[in-house]
């Protein structure tokens, strides 16, 4: 049985990475898939935070919001409440841990990467397309870096990529867009590596609890799917 | 080997629950996970949040903080930062994500059952900990609900338990106090019901990434531990 | 003599506006001018703000903001910060104030009309740009209305963009780029419409004040840019 | 006659003073007076304030909040509202005074204690409570100090204890419960040293103002109150 | 013994007190002791907050802030800080409470009276001043309701009015000025009806507790120094 | 055709500014202009702003606000609000800019100049009354660091003021007043040196766009309107 947007269950959405969008950032991509567009971008600052002083390494931070209009009904910007929405502290928090867990800081350096996730339009997925799309920002801002002279090798040692998975009307379904995800009974976004390894699994019973079987089931459609945001990944860096 | 509090490596902390803590609150706990110590409670309000208007069901809410003197470190209170931690926030959102999960809420009726999990003492394990908790804390609230004749059945079906586990130095351990957590390479906190079916599952590779089959024992020793502490619930709730 | 990017004194950068960039707004524009680049789109909400009940009329407002990577430098974001920057107050005040003085606000009904400009690239000229960018933007939202049959008529009379003009070491400039306006002696923002009637007049003397024969020279020379845009607004509505 | 606990007029709830209550903090004590229970420890931190630079002496600062289920309404957080309760403020304003005021800065040295009064229950007189509270959280945190060699004298030379009076049904009383004081006419707190001389006195007439009789009335039965206290205090240090 | 101005230990500062000091609020005073200056308001706002709903009864509210020139180094504002400063709190809690406690509610009907002290000079004594002159901004404001027919009859029984004193070098004295308090062992804030019956009393031993002596000859002080400002009210409000 | 007040249309309102008005500033001034009423300050602090560190010069900064009784509806306080309105905002970032502009930096030395407008009674116009009482009260305080040698020549080279222009009913008009500004149609405000330079210009066409001859007619008036505010201040500073 298709999809809405005509996809088998176990079908990525299109998924287009475009690198240099915009000129000052170190790195700088807009990701697609399907509809969810995000502008991913790293900065370098020639500075460390305080509680790194003197461990001779550097630090990743990162920030994920959405414009107001990247949703169907105008979602206010944290600036206009007053305080940082709980789901985007959330979702900024796994965005930095995970990037943390494969660059080596000490190779890094003293200096900070700043990483900025701004959904520009949001169709479900944005946390894991954040992810998938920071990992080609952090690659061409480390490049610079090496081009530069100011590191000698490139302090990530593997791919990283991320997809959302969930059981939707019993059926389990890779890379869900805003409709499934709402309608979804059991949601999950895993990030892993190039070599089929966990980097973060979070796995929600929304409606109800889930069984066994259909988290193994949800863990091995996620595990296509990456793969395969691990070779657009490729692509895009060799071009 | 034995850890450092001599437990084995799948044995949980003692843990105790001590119901009527305080008097004010319509449920009210303290529960004790080896030195963890926190205070669970749930309030009813008659009322309800503005966007359920309508809709003819309850709510839960919840917020999990520390006292500044539970931790080794005092820990700056939000109020005093004037912004509410990123930790914090993901953490009462995933509790009351789970207490969510496991009640209807139409069965609630138009009422908001709030549920605050106060750290008083830490030694990892908080998050879980203030599950459990709370479980015992929302149950003791909707049974009063319903011996004032407010509703006429329990809304909640199954128990609910969560616990920490890890891998610190290649062993994977179940109910990490807080010297193995800061040390642990991969991290998961796992949510569970009686009947073994997940609500939740988070895995970290805090230091490198997990592999599938570290990740389907950790799976293992959570579910373990998770029986052991519904049997605890049981007790207590039995009395 | 020419300028850096090989611009005459009075020649615009490069304009271009794409409409319907994202999806879910009710008009939505990408604005490049130069190396500046904006997103502008408008939403319309189906309520109006407390202070103008009863008075069977509409109301505008504007935000504007630029993500971090924008700049050169990271610019932390108001959100972080925890209180909004003085400039994007001041910029959406004048974005705001612009569109409401426009607009027919009895003819648009009783509804609200959010703008929002958010900088994705920065290189002067962003409050002016927003306004040319909006303009296009709201023009697409009531066109929606009308279409919708929620409105009878289009509420907006003529079109209206604007442009930034300076003195940069003592050469009357158009349209300045990043560069020049940090080099700027005079400043000047100048918003007008199709009639060549002003809404809107700014000018600074930054490094020291203006005569008057700089400032006739300025206000011509905006005049010429305005209309120029004012073209490709017409040109890009027409498509 | 009696008040509705069985107490006399010039009778004191039963106090209750556990020492070393939580396991991180340098002094830590759960104070009960009848139902009103309250946390209160002490931290040190080997560091100053700024406006302290250079002038050789220590800094105690106290913080007061209430946990949401202390109160019978469950009381709205400081961080959730995002600022501090004016009460609040006043409270802790009023323990770091009465604190500093019995403590010689000079001997404590280059050192904040940090002292933080939570209410678990509350049930009227939580602010001298935390008072009477915090004297023993603070004297076990310089006895520690003592006992490493880091000071050479206990820099604290007199007990100090607080209670509160008031005027109900115009009948003078000592230590109003919640539903006393919610009825009071008057209201004072007495914060007084072993000696028999104030710290601080805070009277107020909430209903109406207070003659000279009705203030001694009440000056005297604070002292009888606060010498009890003491005695508490003392034989609680002396275990 | 005369001090730094040539007062006796006994003897109030120079005390004006100007009317109608603007023109827009209901009552305004420009209160003058000494150099302390202080412009009082009262505006009547015809509504009630939420909590007194249905209560048939009115609400007096206080703001207290200083002028950022004030004070001998720039005092910067609350709002630049982000958060409102824990001593004007104290202060504006004070006023209140001492307006509510000598006005009739119910008399005052269903409206707002709120008050604001805003220190524009200060030499000593904001806070007691601002209770003697808020209490003519308060008088004028309710003859205003009266004379418009709103209310029947003035809400006020008797004139109240504030003073501080303290001990300096071990004198006891009136109204201390700024350098006086800064050197004050005890110090005290007494507001009184013209019965020579308390509103509040705030004593507190700075530099070391106060006996009964002192407490005493300071509260003798205090009435004193009270019933002359009650004389100066009188004069003022009879012009 | 006279105005309410009487005036003609090119007449200011009576200017009468007052110096020395509080004490502890370097520079204090009163200003009023027909009923507006402004208390403006000038306050040396012997440091500056990190983002100058090195670069051997001075800064100014300013600050804006109403007082709550200064209109004719209470205005609620920033800090009461908890964050800074953007109509504060906007004038005080043109105050400072204004003074930036005509004072040498490098000439006032490594030190900050803190002006505070602080608006006691408000009837239009008040902007421009603050920065034409300004320029007094630096004066007072650049003069008072020539007298006490800390530089060695005053760093203002020329006077400037400000004033209120607009249309009113088809009639442009000098220093519009509260009621006369509401009304208007177009609303100017210019910033002019002694030499009849423009320092700022900011018009806006409030109800429909302004055409070049009413902008010039705005123009000439407000010439007009600063020279006799230049020669009031000159006057002031001779005294």
């Amino acid at each position: 049985m298709l999809r809405n947007d005509e996809r088998t269950y176990d079908e990525l959405r299109k998924v287009k990475i475009t690198k240099n969008y915009t000129k000052h950032a170190d790195g700088s991509v807009l990701i697609e898939a399907g509809n969810t567009k995000i502008i991913c971008t790293a900065m370098i600052e020639e500075k460390i935070p305080v509680f790194l002083k003197g461990q001779k390494k550097g630090w990743i931070t990162s920030e994920y919001r959405m414009l107001p209009s990247s949703t169907v009904t105008r979602k206010i910007r944290d600036s206009s409440k007053g305080k940082i929405d709980g789901r985007n502290m959330e979702i900024q928090r796994l965005i930095g841990r995970t990037l943390r867990s494969i660059i080596d800081l000490k190779k890094l350096g003293e200096r900070t990467l700043w990483v900025d996730c701004d959904v520009i339009q949001a169709d479900g997925g944005t946390r894991t397309a954040s992810i998938t799309g920071a990992f080609i920002a952090i690659m061409d801002a480390v490049k610079k870096l090496k081009d530069k002279g100011l590191i000698s090798e490139i302090p990530i040692d593997h791919f990283v990529a991320a997809v959302s998975v969930g059981v939707v009307n019993g059926q389990a379904l890779l890379d869900l867009c805003y409709e499934e995800d709402s309608n979804a009974e059991i949601d999950m976004n895993v990030v892993m590596t190039e070599k089929g390894e966990y980097i973060e699994i979070q796995g929600t019973g929304e409606a109800r609890p889930m069984n066994k079987e259909e988290f193994n089931k949800l863990l091995a459609l996620s595990e296509k799917g990456i793969m395969e945001l691990i070779e657009v990944q490729k692509r895009v860096l060799s071009d």
